[in-house]
């Protein structure tokens, strides 16, 4: 088995045991093998087994669960290739028996969580077994003492917050304490205990949790969670360029406003979100917006407001709104979650969306979105951005005609131009989607070959396939 | 070069490429080796070498300084080996150098930090080079305008928050996002960019800095900063036992009271601060204590110093203090920050310490602290507990005489068994001390051999040697 083989399949090629320097840069031996996979017969071998050993009812080899499993239509990497099967475990026991059988019969294995990532993370250039661990949807052990939860991969986290919100807590989006993770050759590993802190050995957690799947499959995590906050407001500043907007919001975090969020939408995403008619019927001033949200005890989150409105207001704000009700709350906050649907709702006919990610330091990101959004805008196409300031990261979204090859190859060279543009200001080329198919090639440029190798090197360490 | 051995040395085995069970427990080329390094008239040509190199002043073989790198006395697991040589680098290159000539001769390097280490970390049992980082105390970049700082790794946390202070920035010892990271064979790779969010590529900068130095040496560091909160205040709570003030810090946390610090120290540990004569000159309540730091809008914290105080009223606190001007929160907090100073200077002559630390899931910490207590008691030995009650962390500080063959063994077996009893409770061995030589075999324990297989498996990969 080779795990999500679109990072994994140019393999380096290990030296002899003892030779400290095969990963260096300089080091001929850095070279890129390619792996043989099994061919399509025996693939379908191992579905055989597979669907000997655990029912016919775990596998799926219908045409239209195959195209869902191998292509997105928010995904700019698709390949034309598809799984030859789809499986849906329900345990760690079924993931490794899987895992076994597809590394006996050296068939790719792609895990498959709920299908949202862009850069073509699940794609699978080499056929294989697409692994869907969206039926492994069980609260396994639920500790309200410990504020912690342990949960199988495949939970959603917004149906499981609303199943524990009769405690107060909640799940904060926080790194994951530990996590039970199936090997590519199918034995099963725990990466740490249950505590909320621990310094017992490598952090193996967080390896595993960053690589996308390539290292090995988590099938259980426990979760740490927070304490719902008492009271809530939402508030919206709109500004005349994105520059003002992001100012303000930088004095804000410069201030110590304790900020739950603090998000930012460019006068384009804002008119997207009226066409579409979202956000609770009202129309939306269409300029850069802030939208922030407060948290803590009803003084403090008054406080917050106060020192928000003093900043958004001596950085020329248009307009300050903030929620007095639960329902203005709602109805202010909707236009943000939106965002997303709204961009897919109004796309002309024909037209797909290009939508990428950066992340640089906070104080370029002004500069980089306004340069981002003229390249684009250059080429006559409809484009939008939403940021997530705090951590000076943004989204672009470009609708563009996919059969116009001059287009998509225009959109292509903005992309990578906006990625060019963050590296050379110390930034990343993906702040939250991963690197998948998409971003390969930038993610040689970000690191370079020595750190490049060490990950090569410790992939072919827990995957040699 | 074997970085930090004494994780090291038990190498694995790596059977032919391709073979994909090779950490599996059952799999039984797991097994261990003892690497061959180079003897001592051969570490001491490596180190005329690296005099050679980089000049005279950068190498120490002082019988005093080697016995302070190779020994300390708030350690609990000290060999009686010493560093043939200690090296005080200050640039990365140095350290590259001094790694590529260790590396050819086979030398063991031991990289050092400010010396805290309390479980023989920093323990030579090979002999080698002490690598002492301290020198390189350096700001290289500082970015308040991206509230970032690039610093070297011998840089001074408190020293450089006093340097920062006038930007209103701090580091609230938030994980680093980027380092730079020198491999055992010299090659130097960065572990990623510096913005404050990222998704490119494996979590190198996790991996690397929970190793204790073990898979390479960080030589400069990217922290995050953070807000100077405007309103700091701090308040003590005394209580009969510790149940009942873990009992009302878990209520706090559950009400959502925003707290900066939730310290607890037991009866002895308050006892032992009145002996040591410091904490301001007073006199504390020698009763289980918890040390509470508040952060926010001057609302904010009035409101949390109420919330606090009611819940410790109903908890049966004995008292409830609230620091009302900043001299009397230095008091009050002073007592927090001493106790490792007052235990160190309370012991009697002859006696040595012996200081542990488990973190267990919060709701049985309380019951582990009692229990340890008890146990350390019955052995007649003068021990107290200090607890990070937010994480079910705890330290637990043991005296007894090290010549005492009975006694020291007795000390082991009541350390080893709260170890045990941590992880009955799903706890991790070690929640800040790291494993060193102190608790190896505790984290083979803890984690098994399939997981420990893993780790051995990176050590191998990035550190043959």
């Amino acid at each position: 088995m080779a795990l999500a083989p679109s990072i994994g399949i140019d393999l380096l090629r290990m030296p002899a045991k003892g030779t400290p320097s095969r990963w260096r840069e300089s080091d001929s031996s850095l070279i890129s093998v390619k792996m043989v996979y099994a061919d399509r017969a025996t693939m379908l071998k191992a579905v055989d087994e597979i669907r000997q050993l655990l029912g016919e009812s775990i596998v799926s080899v219908d045409s239209d669960d195959l195209d869902e499993h191998g292509y997105s239509e928010w995904s700019t990497s698709n390949t034309d290739v598809r799984p030859v099967a789809v499986v849906r475990p329900q345990t760690t026991e079924e993931v490794s028996s899987i895992a076994r059988i597809c590394t006996k019969y050296k068939v790719p294995i792609i895990p498959y969580g709920a299908g949202s990532s862009v850069e073509g993370n699940f794609s699978c250039p080499h056929s294989g077994v697409c692994l869907d661990l969206s039926g492994m949807d069980r609260i396994v052990a639920f500790h309200p003492e410990d504020m912690d939860i342990v949960v199988q991969a495949g939970v959603n986290w917004t149906n499981m917050n609303e199943e524990i919100k009769n405690t107060g807590l909640f799940l904060p989006l926080d790194p994951s304490p530990t996590a039970l993770i199936v090997l590519s050759d199918g034995s099963v590993i725990k990466t740490r205990h249950r505590p909320r802190k621990t310094s017992a050995g490598y952090n193996l957690t967080g390896l595993f949790t960053g690589s996308e799947g390539t290292l090995g499959i988590i099938t259980e995590a426990t979760l740490k969670l927070a304490i719902i906050p008492e009271n809530f407001s939402v508030a919206t500043a709109t500004f005349s360029t994105v520059k003002e907007a992001a100012d303000a919001a930088f004095k804000m975090m410069r201030r110590g406003i304790p900020l739950a969020a603090l998000e930012m939408m460019d006068d384009v995403q804002m008119k997207v979100i009226n066409q579409s008619g979202g956000a609770g019927g009202r129309l939306w001033d269409e300029h850069p917006t802030l939208f922030l949200k407060f948290s803590g005890s009803q003084n403090a989150v008054q406080d917050s407001i106060k020192s928000a409105k003093e900043i958004a207001k001596s950085n020329s704000c248009r307009s300050f709104e903030f929620a007095k009700t639960e329902d203005e709350m709602q109805s202010l906050w909707s236009a943000r979650k939106q965002a997303l649907w709204a961009n897919l709702a109004v796309r002309p006919e024909g037209t797909q969306i290009w939508s990428t990610d950066v992340a640089v330091p906070l104080s370029r990101m002004a500069e980089l979105i306004e340069i981002s959004k003229q390249k684009a805008s250059e080429l006559g196409l409809y484009n939008s951005v939403l940021g997530h300031v705090g951590d000076g990261n943004f989204h672009q979204v470009v609708m563009y005609n996919p059969h116009d090859k001059t287009e998509r190859q225009a959109v292509s060279d903005c992309v990578d131009g906006m990625m060019v543009r963050a590296l050379a200001m110390e930034g990343t080329v993906s702040g939250e989607h991963g690197i998948g198919l998409g971003k390969k090639h930038c993610l040689q440029k970000e690191l370079g070959p020595a750190t490049i190798g060490i990950m090569k090197a410790i992939k072919d360490t827990l995957d040699p396939q």
